[in-house]
């Protein structure tokens, strides 16, 4: 079941420049994983923002909450949720 | 290049029923012809609601315009378009 | 899979009162349908308003869009989605 | 007498990681006796944020503003309240 | 129970005249007569504006929406509702 | 002449105790001291919140901001003003 | 006693040319006349809208309603109100 | 030339009080030398808030950014900008 | 002297084609003859919209209301206006 | 390929004073050469405001984002971003 998830990403400026870095690295790699698995199945930049567009592809919305949740930028994100389903126009077969 | 778009459609109430059929299937064929071009890369229902998120690959800008400008239902749509890129975490190799 | 959804009717001042009757009857069996087959599982008017809110209990996205978007109303309707999980603090069995 | 309450929380990034835990546990023991007592019906999560959404059962505005006011995560939260009554299409006996 | 209701009206500009002084008169006497029974507390018009800020006093909000969904006006308002209750600081014997 | 006025406090997480309970205990002290001389007429706690409704009596608009920006709490609060005359479908003579 | 009000005009675009004309020129003899007469302190167009931007002077807040519900654009207007007060660093001594 | 600028100022709550006073005093002594100038046309508190309506005169857009922009407070303002222009409605000679 | 105008385009649904053709041809010749005078310097459309990005450079405010204001489309337009000056780290001499 | 983008600075006010004077350096050596190489085409300050409007001119998105993402105040900036494209009646060759 696929859902698009914006995430903005707001650091508090005084945030330590390693305490930055190691919680991004953990990002980077969670965010690696979760594509490998599938689950994060798009990720793209918003050109011009520390922002993302997302697709996932879960089992449910308990999952969706599960992956985003342990997001290590959690906390410091703003989420937008949209739930998607397949367009009655689409022609791909798995997007859906 | 990239570019999230969001569609909500918002149909006067007098249009008469023939009209919206035919202008419906206009839009439809339209969309098809794109996402088989590869321009329309991705097209997902917003579920409970008259919109769809979707992913254009097109040249630059001036193209998104004229495809998004030629839809048959542009005149009666709110339109929102965020340029993506490829995101520094992302894992797959066509998603930029 | 539940989700909660907010639905405000806005229906234009020129519809007929008969039409207006008859689209409403409609609505509330179509509803009421819904209910007793377990997907609408919650129907609350706001207070103060020609609104409702609601909590739906769907297979998923696809069926969310289904069951919304055949509303008779449903041109008529703002709509709001969220999606819905079980709440760590909750301790009701059937609210997930 | 409902009300629908959906309550997001902000905690200060600053805070220090014991006093989180604490502050969440006595939230969780509190929501968890309302639930018991029936005056805090429903509790869900929204999937992919710290939210949630919930369903007051009180005597009053006087005793929704006694229990809201008296979370533990009360300063935090970001509140908003719709006041619930019967929908003239529901057809269940205790929703109202 | 009292409950702070922000009204703005908005009748559609081509309502024939005849019908807009026939609805303004049904509606000033449904006030005056809510009024007279005390369930319509205090009612302001908001200076510079159609619109007004009142305090009803009602039963339940049952009855609040039995009271505003019954305005003539009502299909043509934008109404915005705010439970209220005692305030720990008021000193009026009156005011909850 | 009457304001309607809705204030909502927000204090910095960061306030040590014993500065937010005197600061309190001074509001209080203030707020039934303008109620007492008349100028503050009503004040009502909005359900769910750490906010209020307010009905002012001031001679003029110099008078408002005096009493509002004397507020100890005033460095804390979102503060919204509405003017108010008589409503031409009252009935209080003392509402005006 | 001032205000600051804010109009902004939105005319229906079916309304036929001579309506348009015959209802601006009342407009415009109305605003001159209560300008004359000191109510209308001062009335700026804002560049580049079909906006303007005034002082009024009035007793109070019902005379202040008095004169814009009187408005012949009144029933096509967007109106913001401020109440105004002397501030500490002014200098004029009319600006109060 | 004419501009409309609203300013609501908002300090850190942690700013030392002499501070405070002191960035107070310098502004005063800046808007006052602004005013005499008569580049700062008039200047009003909005009554209940930290706010203020002014109108500037200067040369251009240019000069309007060098006076606001060098205001002690400006770095804690949050600055709204119109252009404005003679109305054609306007009877009074010095007001464009 | 410069300013950013954005202009969104609302054509009504029930405006006969050929009224649309002409209001168009006669926009496109006026907005032409506007940019060989100098007067709107810059003209671009916002990609995938009804909607342009434009900077004019007029004598003061007074021209840009008469440059705005007598645009063909100007009542169908949503305009937002911001006025620029030279940037401190601009290196274009004739960008002021 | 063009973009109007919006930035507006906001500076922690614990900022120290050298720290805020030495990121604005770098930031203006940035920006110069930035519109020394044809990337940042235009550059203007907004009057009365720590903002800009801008018009870059990249080859894609994913440049824009690196252009966008390395400026020294990038943390400090809220942004927003809009895709041009020549305007239909543009008569600038060198628009587009």
């Amino acid at each position: 079941m696929l859902f698009q998830v914006e995430m903005t990403v707001k650091l508090p400026p005084e945030m330590p420049a390693e305490r930055v870095a190691e919680i991004k690295a953990t990002e980077k790699a969670y965010a690696q994983e979760l594509q490998k698995s599938g689950k994060w199945r798009h990720l793209w930049r918003v050109a011009g923002s520390y922002a993302n567009v997302s697709i996932f592809d879960v089992e449910d919305n308990a999952e969706l909450q599960d992956v985003i949740g342990s997001l290590p930028l959690f906390p410091y994100m703003e989420v937008h949720v949209k739930p998607l389903c397949r367009h009655p126009s689409s022609i791909r077969e798995d997007d859906s």
